[in-house]
C-alpha cells in the first residue's frame, strides 16, 4: 500500500501560501472559515457551521472585538452576508463525507488560525523572497496551521476522489483558535465527535525534522488558561487611604501565593502570571487590577490540583482586601495517551512512505494542544484516538518571525495521512 | 482644705515594701487579692470577689496554667481554702462602704498586678539594698503597681477612719491583669461600675517627676491586642507536599499583609506582630502558626478599622490556604477624655498641696491603659470619669529591672486622692 | 494703598480664556509658552528661555515623546523655529524687569500646564457655553493654570507701567509641569531664583471661596514620585521555567513590602503604587514590571525616611529575584512655612483689598505644590519666602470636567499681587 | 557459597536490644561510641577515633549544648576520661583490620544516632513488653540504627574470625548524625574512605519487607538543610516602628519568596520552611528570626539551584528590611547510583541465602540518606560503591513510636553483609 497522492501536490503548496497571506487570530477566522467552507462544498461536502459545530457555552479566550473585527474583514474579502449569518458568529467548520457503505466513523481535526507574530521581511525569508508573506502587521501563520489547513482540504479531495475504494463516514474538523488551547472545548461541547469510532490529529515539524514520523509522542502538558480579575474601590492616597479597597494588593498577595501552590508529590506542576495590569493613577488607590495566568500538570489530577489551589488562593486574597474577583477559563488542553491500535495504523502508514523514518519512541511533544479535548472526548464515548507529528525542517522556532516549512513534508504529510484513512476506512 | 493623712505614712511605705517581695503576674495575684481582702475587711468594708466583680465571658490573655500556678503558690502562702473559694479562680476584688448618708456613688481603681521583669539585685536599686526586693524569679512589681495597691489600702483606711465627715458610698476596684491591658475587660463587664457617679483612676511616675500632679493627660492609644492561630494539616515535605494545609504560609501571608494595612487618613495607626511561631520539623509542611499581634489607632474608631482590616486579613490567608484560624482577643484599651467637671476637683485636690505644681496642660501619657476601659463604661452610664498621674521621681524606665519610684511621692499622691475624695463625697 | 489695577480686567479675562482652550500638558507647553514670551517682551522684559531656566540634569517626569508632540503642535500654531531653537526642548521661560533702582530682587512665580482631563460640553459649564472651552481632546485647564498665567502677563504688564514708583528687580517665573510636581526642580537648579531676596507664588481656589486670601496656608505635602522598573529574563514557563529571572515577582514581592514601611512615629506618611504593568505573554516568566508610586511624609525627613526604606525595598527585592532595577525620580514636592514677614506684607496687601476677607490662620492646603521647592530654594539662600491662595468660587473641584473659576478673582487676585510687590518693591 | 554465620545469631539479637535501651541523638553518642571502641578493640581491630574520624570544619548540625549533655551522660554510664578524651569531642568511630594479603580495601558503613520521638510503652510494643525498650525520655532508635550498629559489629566479629580466608583490607566506619543528614560530611572529610576501592552501606526495612533485598534502589533525594536567622533592631511599635529593623519582615518575605522559587524544567525540586521562630514582646518590632528549611532536588545540579535561588532571596530580603542575616548548614545528603559492579556483586551475595528474594528492580528509596556522600567521596577517589536494602517487616512507620523490626531480618541480613564481603575480598 501507497496512496497515491501526487496529484494534489499543486493544491498542497498552493492553498498554504494563499492561506499564508490572510492570517487570522482565533476565533476571527471568518474569511478563512468561509474558504474553507467553499472549498468543501465544492469537493461534495456536507459542511456543518455556527453553533452546529462549537457550543457557544464552552468557548474559551473568545473576546467579541476579536470577533467584530473578524467579521468586518470577511466583509471586506467579499464574504457573503449569507455566509456569515450561517457562520452565526462562530468561526471553524466540519465537512462530513458518508461512502454510502456501513464502516466506522473517523474524525480528523486540522486547527486554522494564526499567531500574534510580525513575519520577517528579510529576503532570505522564503515566504518574503516568493512573496507570499502575510498581508497582515503583528500577525502570521507562525505554527504551521497554514500548512494543516492545506493538508486537511487535500486529505478532503482525496477522500471525495476515492470514497469508492472505502467505506464507512469522514468527518473534517477545521478547529478555530488553537492558540491559547481556546477553540477545541467548544468544538467538543457541540457534541460533533461524539458519534466518531476512531479519531486522528497531527501537527508538522514541532521536534521532527523532515523525514520523519513520530506515531507515539507524549508530553501533552495538561494546562488551564485563566483570566482573573479584581474589583477594588478607588480613593485618594494621599487624602484617604483607608477608604480604598485595593485590588493590586490582592493581585500582587495573590501573586506570590500562587507562584507558592505546594509542589505535587505525584508528578510535575507549573504555574505562571504571564502579565499583570493594575491601577489608574499615580495617587489613586487601585481599583482595578488583571493577571493573564494559567497552571498545568503531568496529570489531568495534578492539574485539577494546580487550579483548585490557584482558585482558593485568588478568592481568599480578594477577601483579605475587600476586593470582588472574577475568574474566566481562557484555555484549557488535556494529556493524551495514543491508542495502541491506530499507533499500530500509523506505523504502517509511515512505513509504507519511501524514505519515512518511523519514530515509535515515546519522543517529548513539551507542548499543550487542544486536540487532545476532541481526542479524549471521543476515547469517553469509546472510540479510540491518536496524535501524531510530522516532520519538517524548519529554519527558525514555532511562533518567531522566521518560522517556515520545508514544503516537501506536505507531500509526506498528505501520504502518511491517506494511508491511515485507508488502513481505517478500507472496505 | 487639705486632708491629713500623715496617719498612713507608715503603712503607705510598708504595705507597699510587703507586696513589692511577693509579685504576682496578671489573672494569678491570688496571694495578693487574699491580702487585700484581709485589710478591706479589717477596715470595715463589704467586699466583692469572683465573678461579682469579674464577668468570666468578657477576661481577656486569661491563661488557666498562670491561673493554677497563682492557686498553688497561694496556698503555699496559705491562702484558705474557704477564701479561694470565694474568689473562684477570680482574682481581684471591690471594696464598698456606704457612709449611710445620701450622695454621690465614688468609684476608684488601683491595679494589682507585676511584670515579667528579673529585678536588679544591684545594690545600688534601693530594693535589693533595704531588702524588700521580689523573690521570684523574672517577676517584679516594676511598674508601680505595688504603689497604686498601698495607696488603695490607704485611701480605704482613711475614708472608714473618716467617714462620719463625708456623704454617699465610696468603691475602692482593685483590677488585676492590667499588664497587657486584660483586667479592665471582666470588671466592666460584671456591672460593678454602672451605679458609679463618678470615677477615678491614677499612674504613678510616668511622664511626671516629684512634686507634678498631671491633671488632664492625652494619649491614652486605643489598641487592641490579639493572639491569631492558623491550623493546617501537616504532611511529609518530600513525599507528598500537597498533601497539606500550610499554617506558616497563612501567617507569612497575612504578615505581609497585615503590615500593609492602608493608612487612615484622620489619624494615627499602628500595627505589629510581636511574634511568631510556626512549624513542627524542617521536613514537614506547618501545621500550627501563632501570631501574637496588636493594632492601635488615635482614635476608638480609627482602631476599629485597624482590628476590621486585621480580621479580613487573617480569614482571607487562611482561606487562601486552605487553614483554619482563630482570634482570640487578649487585651483591649480605648481613648479617653477626662470631664471638665472632675479635672477642676483634681486640680483643687492638687493645689491644696503643698510644693505640689499641678499641671492642667495636656501632658501625652503615650501608651496604653485599661482603666480607660471602667471610665468609658461609667460615661456611658451617665457618669464622670478621670485619670489622673501623680509624679515620682524614678532611676529607670517603667518595666525595667532597675525601676524604682521616690516613696516620698506615696504621702504627696495619698493627698491628692482624699482630697479629690472630700471635695466629691463632701457632706 | 490699593494699587489701581482696573486697567488690566479685560486682558485678564481675555488672556485667560484664549489659553483656556489650548492647554498643553507638562513639559509640552511650547504654543502657551511662545504666547508668554511674545506678551513679556511687548511689556519691555529681558525674557530668558530654555537651559538659561531650566536645569535638564533636574528634568523630572519629562518624556520625549510628550515633548515631541508639543513642538509638533507649536510648528503648526505657527511659532517660528527661531523661537523654538531659542527654547532648547524645554518650556517654560522667565520675565526679568529691572526698576534701574537699588532694592531687592523679587521673584515671583506662576505655573502654565494642564491636566489630562476631557472638558465638559455641558451648556452649564461656562467655558462651553461661552465657546473658549479646550479645542484639544483629553486635555483641559482644570486646575486653573490659565488663570494663573493671565495674572502672571497682568502683574508684568502693571510692573512695567509702574516700574518708576518701585525699586528693585522683578522677576517673573512661568513654570512648566507644576501636575505631577515635575517643574521645579529643574527650574530651581538652573539657578534663576539663587540671587532673590523674596519669593512669591500663589494658588488660586482650593480651599477658599470667592472674597477670602489665605496667607498662611499649611498642610503642603513633602512628596515623591518614583517610577520603578524591573528587568528580569523570560523563559518559557512550561519547559524551562527556572531559567527565567522573574521580574514580575520582583514588582510583587516590593509591592507588599512597600505597603508595609513601617508607620513614623513622629509624623503621617503615605506610599501607593498606583500603577503597574507587567509581564508579555501568558506562558512567558515575565522579564519586564513597571511601577509608578510615590511616597509622602508630614515632614521632609519623614518623606525621605519613606523614599529611603522605598530604595531598600526595591534593591533587595531586586536581588532576591536576580533582576535589574532602575529608579526614576518622576516629580517632587516639599513642605513650607511663610516667612512672617511675607505673611504681614500679604496680610497687608490683602487688607487694603475691599471686601476681601484675610484668613491668617492656618488653612489646610492639603496637597502637594512643587513651588514650594523654589521657596525653600530662596530660603536656602536667604531670601524670605511664601505661598498664598487667592479665593474662587467653583462649581467642581480641581481636576475634574466641570472646573471652572469666577473669573471675579482675577480682579481681587491681581489687587493682592500688586499691593504686595508694592510693598516689598516700594522706593 | 553461603558464610555461615549462626555463631552469631545471639550477639546480634543482644546487642541490637541492649543498645535499643540506651538511644543518643547525633553527635552526642559518646556512650554508644564508647560501647563500639570497646567491642572493635575486643576483636582485634585498629580503632580511629576523634578528628581522625570526622573533620571538624564540615560537620553539620552539631551543637555545642548536645554534645555536652551526651559527654555528662557517657560520664554518669562510667565512660573513662580516658576514652572521652580520645575522641576529642567527636562520637563515631572506624575499625581498620587488615587481612595481612595483598587486595582491595573495602569500606563498610553503619549509622548509631536515634530519633527525638518517645518510645511506645504499649504492651503489644515488643520493646516495651519484652524489657528493652529507651530508658530515655524524648528518645528512641525509631529508624533501626540499632539493628545497623548490632549488624556492623557482628560483621566485624565475623571479618576478624575469617581473615584467614580472605584478602585486603576492611575498614568499618560507626558513623554519627545520620538523622538530618549531618553526620557523613565531617566523615567524608576526614579523608577516611579516600583510600578505599569498595563501599557498602545498608538500611534495614524502608520500603522492604522480611525475605527481600533490593540491590538497586534509586530516589536519593539530594537535599540540603539550612538555619536561617534575621537579626534586626528592635524598637517600641507604637512610640517609634520606624526607628526598628523588622526581622520577621525580612523572615515572612523570605518564605513566601522561598515557596515560590521556580519549578525546574529537568527534574523535581522541593522547598520548606518546617520551623519559624521570630519576635521578642507583642510591643515590640521583632529583632530576631530563626528559619528551619531544606531544599531538594532531583539531581545534585537541581538541588544546587534550588539553594543558590535561596540564598538569593535570603540575601535580597535581608537587604529589604535592613537586616542581618546568617545562612548556617545544618545538613547535607546526595543522589547515588550505585555501581553496576557491586550491584552484580549483592545480586549474588543475596541470591546465595536461601529463602530471599532479590529485587533488581529500581525500587524508589525515596528518601534521604548521607550514606550517599560517602559513596559520592569514594566514586570521586576512582572507587566504586553501592547501597542496599535489607527488607525487615515492621509494625509501623519509621520515627514513630511503635516502630520496631522482625529480628530474623538481622541473620539475613548478616549473611547477605558476609556473602558480599567474601565477593569482594576474597583471596
Amino acid at each position: 500500500m501507497t496512496t497515491c497522492t501526487c496529484a494534489y501536490h499543486d493544491q498542497l503548496i498552493e492553498i498554504r501560501r494563499k492561506l499564508h497571506t490572510f492570517p487570522e487570530e482565533g476565533w476571527s477566522e471568518f474569511t478563512t472559515t468561509a474558504f474553507l467552507i467553499g472549498k468543501l462544498r465544492e469537493y461534495g461536502y456536507e459542511v456543518l457551521t455556527g453553533t452546529k459545530v462549537i457550543n457557544p457555552e464552552n468557548c474559551l479566550g473568545r473576546s467579541q472585538k476579536v470577533v467584530e473585527a473578524g467579521i468586518e474583514a470577511a466583509r471586506k474579502n467579499g464574504v457573503s452576508e449569507e455566509l456569515l449569518n450561517e457562520m452565526e458568529g462562530y468561526t471553524g467548520c466540519v465537512g462530513v463525507l458518508d461512502t454510502g457503505r456501513p464502516g466506522p466513523t473517523l474524525a480528523v481535526r486540522f486547527d486554522i488560525d494564526c499567531v500574534p507574530v510580525e513575519e520577517s521581511k528579510d529576503e532570505s525569508h522564503i515566504p518574503a523572497k516568493e512573496g507570499f508573506a502575510s498581508t497582515r502587521p503583528g500577525l502570521m501563520h507562525a505554527c504551521g496551521h497554514d500548512a494543516h489547513m492545506s493538508t486537511g482540504l487535500a486529505v478532503a479531495h482525496w477522500f471525495a476522489d476515492n470514497k469508492g475504494e472505502l467505506c464507512g463516514k469522514l468527518k473534517i474538523l477545521f478547529q478555530p483558535a488553537e492558540e491559547g488551547v481556546r477553540g477545541a472545548a467548544g468544538m467538543a461541547a457541540s457534541g460533533i465527535v461524539d458519534d466518531a469510532d476512531y479519531f486522528l490529529g497531527a501537527h508538522i515539524a514541532m521536534m521532527c525534522k523532515s523525514g520523519e514520523l513520530s506515531v507515539n509522542p507524549y508530553g501533552f502538558l495538561c494546562t488551564t488558561k485563566l483570566d482573573v480579575s479584581f474589583t477594588g474601590r478607588p480613593a485618594h492616597a494621599g487624602v484617604e487611604p483607608n477608604a480604598g479597597r485595593n485590588a493590586m494588593a490582592a493581585a500582587c498577595n495573590a501573586f506570590v501565593q500562587l507562584l507558592g501552590i505546594a509542589r505535587h508529590g505525584s508528578g510535575m506542576t507549573r504555574v505562571n502570571v504571564g502579565q499583570l495590569t493594575a491601577g489608574e493613577g499615580r495617587n489613586v488607590i487601585p481599583s482595578h487590577a488583571l493577571m493573564k495566568m494559567e497552571v498545568r500538570g503531568e496529570t489531568g489530577e495534578i492539574n485539577q490540583y494546580m487550579y483548585d489551589s490557584a482558585v482558593q488562593i485568588i478568592q481568599g486574597c480578594a477577601l483579605a482586601q475587600g476586593c470582588e474577583y472574577k475568574i474566566e477559563k481562557m484555555g484549557e488542553a488535556v494529556d493524551l495517551t495514543n491508542d495502541p491500535e491506530l499507533v499500530d495504523v500509523l506505523k504502517q502508514a509511515g512505513q509504507a512512505v519511501e524514505g519515512l523514518t518511523v519514530r515509535e519512541d515515546p519522543m517529548n511533544f513539551g507542548g499543550s494542544e487542544d486536540a487532545t479535548i476532541l481526542a479524549r472526548r471521543v476515547q469517553a464515548h469509546g472510540g479510540k484516538a491518536a496524535f501524531f507529528v510530522i516532520g519538517a525542517d524548519r529554519p527558525s522556532g514555532h511562533h518567531t518571525a522566521r518560522f517556515d516549512i520545508d514544503e516537501k513534508a506536505l507531500d509526506t504529510g498528505l501520504k502518511v495521512w491517506t494511508n491511515a484513512i485507508s488502513l481505517i476506512l478500507k472496505k
